[in-house]
């Protein structure tokens, strides 16, 4: 099931980089849940290439095609299935690709695993190209999130060796001016300066043809108090589950996170208060996370992201088809620096988990049907 | 289903702090796997409270009783439950801990979602002690991976807000000096002078009415190469939904891990070369997993633990009942650091994460049987 | 994952007939569920062995512990555990029961998948012993279920080679004289006539040193329009789903069932009409399941339950061990007919399916909280 | 999780009567089977409307577009994906379909559980054209199967009200005979007479405006002893789970099956033989499964279907926006009997269910690679 994800909503992603399409289903979405078309592929844009000069230059046009699960722009109740095309299918010589392991990438477990049958071309179903599905049942996640008053967005928190910094996400209160700065700047920073010069160090990598890596911080907030579960379907585990599956990302955590580490229990305790009839955590450090439920702070959470591990430059590997040591070096035009591009992957794997958790809970709110006859009519038609 | 985990390899773990008792189930296991009942009991008793001046006074015995899934001393294939007695079942007036919320603790989403039919007493299904049962299915594991040669230690890799550092764990070979160490030192580290000052600083949270955290790496020595997934059932998502699971984890990484946010793409990969007939990464700042597939090199994660909840000083929460601000002092003797007893959990957790990717895998090696009449005969023995 | 059934609702079987205990986990049943101990015993009596003349002999007295998930007579939220001690448990020499494989049992084929490993004594994790436990998570469904008003009884259709019939449950409205009928017999026939054949015919079985099967019927009456889901997860797939898993079911059918084969689409089409504001089938030949979603009608279906295999007579069989034919005569008592102890089994698994097929649906509807601070709170107590 | 069944194999439906596309996800499959394209279509020819007199007039070509997961001509490992095309998209006004629900189909309970938003055109989801992926998945599932010598076979055991009976498949031993004759034969019978009896009965029932069901028998030849498990996973309960995800199938039983019911334990218990060095069941009552295991006999089950809900005469229903009674004359074309149909879609789900148990329990052996470097290389290959 690895490449399935989610209990009461469940996703599931398939494709190679060079296969003929790639695409993903989603089941468990309830009816009557409007989509957004326009949104949808807008939401896409931001993950595709070619967008900036720090992207790699392949233009590829990402559009997907909705097959099922969807009527008269509404959920029907039936699985959702959704593909884009691959307009670069699999041709040419991967003789060397297939012997020749790129470091840092997945070629050498997976061959060890698939045998020589592993559809090596552009690294197969391993290929970041596969988030591009993930960001198409995000985006409707997202949307149906939406609905009942749950937003997520997620930045740029640290980029490159030198960890440059954005301006942390307001963790206790949806800050308006930082979420529309998110969504206008192509860049995906709260800071305009702060954006610069990641886009700078980017740039400094690639003429160094090296690579850099950093770590994005999401934030779901407005979620409902008691989401999630105790153990291991906690939200802190559902959404280390489906982040572990963007390709790269190498550490996930929460709230104070590993700093948490480091702190005293009193420092990190986060009191309670009153607000009105509502009882709020007076600070954050939980993430909005405790015993794996939601105590109503946002959800805030980071992942780390590893340095692109295409690099321009020679490196060490072996072959596999003579068993020496050998040198490769990887061609084709490579992102220097996958971050910004990983971001709204972060949004949607973000989405999909806590809309699982909430249907599995019971605590996702339907927007209202368009009629009287709806699911609800039924409780009160009983037999008997 | 929160409190249960694995595919082919299921635990579930049940009981609150002061039901009649606390257990687990363990489905999945092959027949034919050899238990040592000594081993699994001193493996428990690294796990158990009142061992040192550094944990909580209780004496507990935490002898678990096997009520299935055993036949003369090995699996016999049907699922194997296992409990533990709780001498210190409920009582007493709960009243107050209903009301006030523990800052920290799981106590205010868990009456959110529950309602007040929430079992607070001892913090109920979210309890530390919750981890003795995850102990048991987690040793059994250990002594399954055992037998094909993967060994599983970890230890205290930093502790306090200092940062009290351990020497690391080899993350190229397994070094039979440092696990040697860690069998025979009470304290989980490698270095008897960290040990030391850990302890101390330990104590001086105590003394303080304070708590603190740390970090435990953990290193699965001798798995095989491609085991695990890509996309969402990697070793990484794997060992990440269950270590979520152990109460006051807040971070989870791989390899060089959030760190590996920081270094550059020709610094962070892994060239390969020729060990023999083998193919060996030469580096392992993948922790050994690339595309979610074992590299054959060790798997290497830490897992960041949040200060000890529970402190002797007031803090500020709210009554739930009147719905006013208040004070708490959380009463009883509570671990000033849980990192220590911690760290075998870390073991357990890692253990079945990986005998169940193993057991997905097909990559399982159980031991010899001991007749000629075993699984494999089926083979031969087609109808037709 | 084998003894374990269930979505939102999850069971899980543990034990085998000489072990220490056998038990049953249930994970995600909803906190604030009263649970009846007095009730959920004399459920359990109409399974257990030594009640009548026509059952075997052993009396034991499978009386359940409950260890966890249920506090102050309600479910908590946390896991349910429950164990029942064995008190017969292994000793003896079963080198005969290793080598000579009973027809009609599961010897065989438990030898060829776990080897020697494979617990023999009483059929281990294969006895009819183990619908014991499934009897105490069904019991505590039944309970769920009877809250918002789903009732579920059995009864024997029909028995022996004569196929003596029983009068058939209402499947259109609950009737409440056969329900008072068959709460009342201690033999599970509404017509106290067809029991008293019924008994006689299970007496000639046992003088013949032989046994006999028969088929059972199942209905529930009060479940709401909507329930289950197309394709896998109808309602007729997860009845199905557990059903199979109590011993000796060879057959499962719905409705009309193999009859509906027989019949034109003019007579099996259930017509609908207005009943006041609700819309109801004016037939039942669905068993109240279309497209694996319930109608409102009753839901109705069977299952055929095999003769007891182990039967007094001399059978042929072969020594595994020596590799030659041979020849066996089972000892012990037996039931010489098991289907009147398995119609509480067949009610609950039917309860089981049911209430899992209502969870994930969100169409079970929980006993009213008793204080105001209860889950649905939390929709009110949003973040922002 | 609806449309999606199997645990190592995972099956995922998507696509309604009328959208764009239709399809499957096939996940878990391992590398390096071998993929007829030919043999597939073949097979789904068998299942396609349009190639008798029989059958809907309906023209369709119901040919599939593999998207992902094999690499020339062979499975990578990759989720595999198929779509077919639905040329007759939506159009026209379904305001009466919406209204009134049609006896026999799933509109009335769909309704009522997705509300206006449920896809009504052609039966949406439920419609029966869904089969056509299952048989993809299926054809894949058979396929794979083959390369380990296991044979699936289906044929219609009874049609109509008059039970016009085939000859019964051979349940001990594969026939040859057989096989050829329902592999040439366009009726799907072994007799060409009960197939022309058959054949006129469909007719006549056409010519009465009505329709007809039967009873489709299935037998698995060449599966290894010790498949499957106890409990919830047997082979039983897996078959029966997908087969019930059928349109129309109501009833499902294994060897002897609901006639078991009305047996003697003498009469219905299999006698061992030694048959060389193998063990074999004399008889197979038991449809090749104890216990949930398979006893290396052929695997034996039935299903049964009901006639065709669809048919041409005037029905009573209701209206359910004006609430009051009304009648409803079904339009468009359908099959008078859809079993002769169903006969490969029943072959397609036993594959793949055998082969997710066989997958689960570590049984099926993939065929020989093309190289030596495939998987198991890694078991010699550990770190240290």
């Amino acid at each position: 099931m690895a490449s399935s994800y989610g209990h009461a909503l469940r996703v599931s992603i398939f494709g190679q980089s060079h296969s003929p399409a790639i695409g993903c289903t989603l089941e468990g979405l309830p009816a009557g849940i409007p989509i957004d078309f326009d949104a949808l592929q807008r939401f896409l844009d931001r993950r595709a290439p070619g967008r900036s000069k720090t992207a790699t230059t392949r233009a590829e046009a990402d559009v997907p095609e909705l097959l099922s699960g969807i009527t008269e722009g509404h959920t029907n109740g039936a699985p959702i299935a959704a593909v884009i095309r691959n307009t670069n299918t699999r041709s040419g010589d991967y003789r060397e690709l297939r012997a020749k392991p790129r470091p840092g990438h997945a070629d050498f477990p997976a061959r060890m695993k698939y045998g020589n049958w592993h559809d090596v071309a552009g690294g197969g179903h391993f290929s970041g190209r596969l988030t591009a599905p993930l960001c198409i049942a995000g985006a409707i996640a997202l949307q149906a999130l939406a609905t009942m008053g749950v937003e997520i967005v997620a930045h740029i928190a640290a980029l490159g060796p030198e960890g440059i910094a954005d301006e942390s996400l307001d963790d206790l209160h949806l800050d308006e001016a930082q979420i529309a700065a998110l969504r206008t700047h192509a860049f995906p920073c709260i800071s305009t300066d702060a954006a610069a010069r990641m886009e700078q160090a980017i740039l400094d990598a690639k003429a160094a043809r090296d690579s850099i890596g950093g770590v994005i911080e999401c934030a779901a907030y407005g979620m409902p108090v008691g989401a999630g579960d105790p153990m291991f379907d906690g939200i802190e585990n559902r959404i280390a589950q489906i982040a572990f599956g963007i390709p790269a990302v190498k550490g996930v955590d929460f709230g104070a996170g590993f700093a948490a580490a480091y702190l005293t229990g009193s420092k990190h305790n986060d009191p309670y208060r009153m607000d009105g009839a509502a009882i709020r955590p007076q600070t954050n450090n939980a993430g909005g996370i405790l015993g794996g439920i939601t105590t109503g702070a946002p959800i805030i959470w980071q992942m780390a992201v590893k340095p692109t591990p295409s690099i321009a430059r020679e490196q060490r590997t072996v072959d596999m088809d003579s068993g020496e040591d050998a040198s490769l070096t990887v061609r084709g035009r490579h992102d220097p620096c996958i971050v910004p591009r990983a971001v709204p992957v972060a949004e949607a794997a973000c989405a999909l988990a806590l809309l699982d958790a909430l249907l599995d809970d019971n605590l996702f709110m339907p927007p209202a049907p368009n009629d009287a006859q709806h699911t609800h009519r039924s409780h009160e038609q009983r037999a008997q």
